[in-house]
């Protein structure tokens, strides 16, 4: 069934779950597939469409149930789970990513952040010591780290993303403005509101 | 012609256009599908696809003039030209974002940073002084402002759109984890890491 499902319709699902989570908190315990629509401007088929390749959830005229619908796409996201993940760069952006409170609140654990400066290796963002990029590999190796967020320079986020590799780290998040090489099995989403900005621009 | 091309397309060229300007900075004057494919991990034939709707690039056993290609991207995208960009939001990302060099590098030129908070109205960030969400309307009103970006919590961000959309902005990019509400005709697109963190771990 995996491989089955259009990475479209992947990306699409953690939408629909955040907004039954707003949902959820209201008190509502079922919706319709056009009310859900509605709040994220989509169609209601797409959505039905979009939930059928993972079964049969909807009851016709009923609508669906909001928390097996978002216990579900939960379990589909591996969500119900713990992850760890390490940030690498720790300039404006990497402290902004260190101190956003999302990530935990979503089992998203920030395990470490590391700097190759030393006036910063040492400080501290909340919790969490900034530690020299030279420890990168011993900690990714020794622990077992899920996910990696490159919050460096474009210049350096090929190397990083070696060592992470070479540590079975098989998820990256993206900030540097460059396309990375990894092997197959290596997952990397890419975060560069310069190339969204310049997608806007041909609509405008 | 607009009409018809994907959104999927529009939203490679930039990424297309990050590689040749890569490309073009080393020297190379020409370049195959293949070898750019093999750079971005992009089929030789989803990149002569892409192109094509935008006319004949190529010639057969020669490549791509860079140089030729660069431009027409940017005139494509419509990157030959200024856009004038507002930060709403100066917390670590609003930082972040008003620090970044690549808005500017690219033509988008941050005018104006806001936030509600008293502390931080009036502090600046490099050039810019922070200025009250008071004097949003003003200032997207009167001057002309192509884009707003939103580094805002998301119970703020529905309201902050309403006001940038009466001053007839036309382009949103969201950091608020929350889906909009905006009438035909203005463009939002979401950076949300949360999300993308949540479709990697489907394949993890």
């Amino acid at each position: 069934m995996t491989q089955s499902v259009p990475d479209i319709v992947v990306r699409r699902l953690p939408v629909y779950l955040q907004a039954l989570l707003h949902i959820a908190e209201t008190g509502q315990s079922t919706i319709s597939s056009r009310e859900l629509g509605k709040r994220l401007g989509a169609s209601p088929a797409q959505i039905r469409k979009d939930l059928s390749y993972f079964g049969e959830f909807g009851r016709p005229g009923l609508g669906y149930d909001v928390g097996y619908l978002i216990r579900t796409l939960e379990r589909i996201l591996q969500l119900d789970q713990d992850w760890q993940v390490i940030i690498v760069g720790a300039g404006a952006l990497g402290h902004a990513l260190a101190n956003y409170p999302g990530f935990g609140a979503n089992r998203f654990h920030i395990v470490a952040v590391f700097d190759n400066d030393p006036a910063r290796i040492g400080t501290t963002i909340g919790d969490l010591v900034i530690r020299s990029v030279d420890q990168l590999a011993q900690v990714a190796c020794e622990s077992r780290i899920d996910i990696a967020i490159l919050a460096v320079p474009a210049r350096a986020a090929q190397a990083v993303t070696d060592q992470v590799i070479a540590c079975n780290v098989r998820a990256i998040l993206n900030y540097a403005p460059i396309t990375l090489t990894t092997p197959p099995g290596v997952h990397v989403t890419y975060i560069d509101p310069i190339a969204r900005l310049q997608t806007m621009t041909y609509y405008l």
